[in-house]
């Protein structure tokens, strides 16, 4: 009998399970905090010019490109960054640099469950915090010893978000390596939370950002990643040799040359995020303040499981995680002005049909 | 003093190194075995329309609608096969499944150098055996109790081939996985040596192609991995939620359902390979029995880097490996005919200078 090859971390674990993904035009879909916006014209027009025939040519190896226009846009040297494939890619990519078996990694709970995987394929151990009812950073997860802490900013499912001078006290006070996971910051109101500027001052820190949600290409998969020179240098060996595809850079860089389509998309989304919070607290839900583009909505006298699939069957995905601390919410991904009247209209109807 | 961050194999490591990427079009470009003819321009045309602005939504997390493809062109089933961010991202993927801390990892040499740079990131230990002149399977390969075996078949750099019957004898022998990289394997004569079929007879053989040589596609990033179901749902759980992007996807299926224009292009590539060969061996230098994109030609009286070196200041890029076993070869992509004669043309020239 033959050994069974995977890994005894590999073979144990369950693989993360993304949001639904469907095609359909026709259905609501709120479950993956994708923008309801498109991305740039300039962005679209510059991937039609650059499908040619010169994609038979391997990529930049280091998208060096998009490094310097986002070296510019962001405030660092092209030494301070790295291209990934998603940040989906630079998590994993940080992971194998930092995380060797057994070895602690800290986050607090509720988060982005995506960590917990990433914790299992490296075969690492996970240390984790309860946040509590504000989402302000428990003093306990300082404390963990771990070789990697994430902090989720704004936090996912939360949608709320600590302060720039909460990140600088953390970073100067965990042990090991930092990561800041900025997917959503951009939603947030004013610019003063990001940890970008830290970099200069914590060698431990990496901050990640992602164009999936606040540019609108989430279907190009195009992460970033922020940290000192050693750590990027360090990061840059372990990456794949061409990770990031000519199209997808070219997007990313184009889309850092217009911004004010970015910044117009948040303002909306900023208001249709106000529009669902109201509504959502009128119908009775305990709505946490959010700075993302998703909002988390709690009830305690609802079935949140029914309810998500109440919507589902009138073609309107929502999020439901049947987990500790968040079976009795709904994470609910801000849309357009139109697709937010419906999902509150639905959750109106379905919830007169529960009482 | 903090400690270094970083795990110790990662710190003591160093990274793959590609071949120079140019862009300048008066460059004749024969150091990365990347195809001198485009992509079908079906493919083009139909990433040009996927180019809206559906790229707000992620992919399939699992490229099904491109796995069903190629479960229809490669004869298994869809469940058999995996889509990466190019093959790297799947030999990435399945070191993580298979080879932990200190396990062995066998491979013939000289071969791909990758491998050795993904066994360092994983903290592996290389177990290698010398291939003899005429590049067969070594015997020893099998005998390494290895997690992990390498194949690369056609060879890369030497280009040669192995059966499908020496295949299946080594799966069948190996104690772990067996990897067959089959990056080239379009440009071989006929069709006979894939080892795709044996995914359903060996249930520890994993099978790499790639778009980035015959299809015309490197600067998409698209590979494919041909395994049994049960090693298939393992490398699953490694995989990042969403590793291909949208237009690569597409760009994939749709290269797929037009073989016929990548069939014409082997064929040119073959013809071009065969002058090639005839040429260099006039020039006095030993060609290796190329089936693949590139030839391998060696002379022992030259110096190979100078001689690099020197076609380089007339715009002509080839490849030398400054490692033993190969320091007294070139490693030449076949191009054009166009191509193919200033290659020829300026080595005669650079030959006299030397001599």
């Amino acid at each position: 009998m033959r050994r069974g090859y995977f890994l005894d971390n590999i073979e144990g674990m369950h693989g993360y399970v993304p949001g639904e993904q469907v095609n359909d035009a026709d259905v609501i879909k709120l479950n993956s905090n994708e923008n309801p916006y498109p991305p740039s014209p300039k962005v679209l027009a510059a991937v039609a010019t650059a499908a040619d025939g010169a994609l038979r040519r391997y990529p930049e190896p280091t998208s060096d490109t998009l490094r310097a226009a986002a070296a510019r846009v962001y405030g660092v040297s092209t030494d301070q960054v790295i291209a990934g494939n998603g940040s989906d890619e630079l998590l994993s990519m940080l992971m194998r640099c930092f995380v060797g078996p057994g070895d602690r990694v800290a986050y607090a709970t509720p988060t982005y469950s995506l960590y917990a995987t990433l914790v299992d394929i490296q075969g690492g151990t996970k240390a984790t915090v309860r946040y509590s009812d504000d989402f302000s950073i428990p003093p306990a997860l300082a404390r963990q010893r771990a070789a990697v802490t994430f902090l989720c900013n704004p936090n996912a499912p939360s949608g709320t978000l600590v302060s720039r001078t909460a990140i600088d006290r953390l970073a100067g006070a965990v042990r090991g390596i930092l990561v800041v996971d900025e997917a959503y910051i951009d939603f947030a109101d004013g610019n003063s939370a990001t940890a970008i500027p830290l970099v200069r001052r914590h060698d431990n820190l990496i901050v990640l950002r992602t164009f999936s949600k606040s540019f609108s290409l989430a279907g190009l998969r195009i992460g970033l990643a922020f940290a000192s020179e050693r750590l990027i240098g360090g990061m840059m060996k372990v990456k794949d040799s061409y990770n990031l595809n000519r199209l997808s850079a070219v997007a990313a860089t184009t889309a850092l040359h217009d911004l004010p389509w970015m910044a117009r998309n948040i303002r909306r989304i900023q208001r249709s995020r106000a529009t669902l919070s109201i509504a959502l607290a009128r119908l009775g839900f305990q709505v946490y303040p959010s700075q993302a583009n998703f909002v988390l909505a709690r009830r305690l006298d609802t079935d949140m499981g029914r309810l998500q699939r109440a919507l589902k069957t009138q073609r309107i995905l929502i999020r439901h995680f049947d987990v500790p601390g968040l079976a009795d919410c709904l994470r609910i991904s801000v849309g357009t002005p139109a697709e937010t009247t419906a999902v509150v209209q639905a959750l109106r109807t379905a919830l007169r049909g529960d009482a």
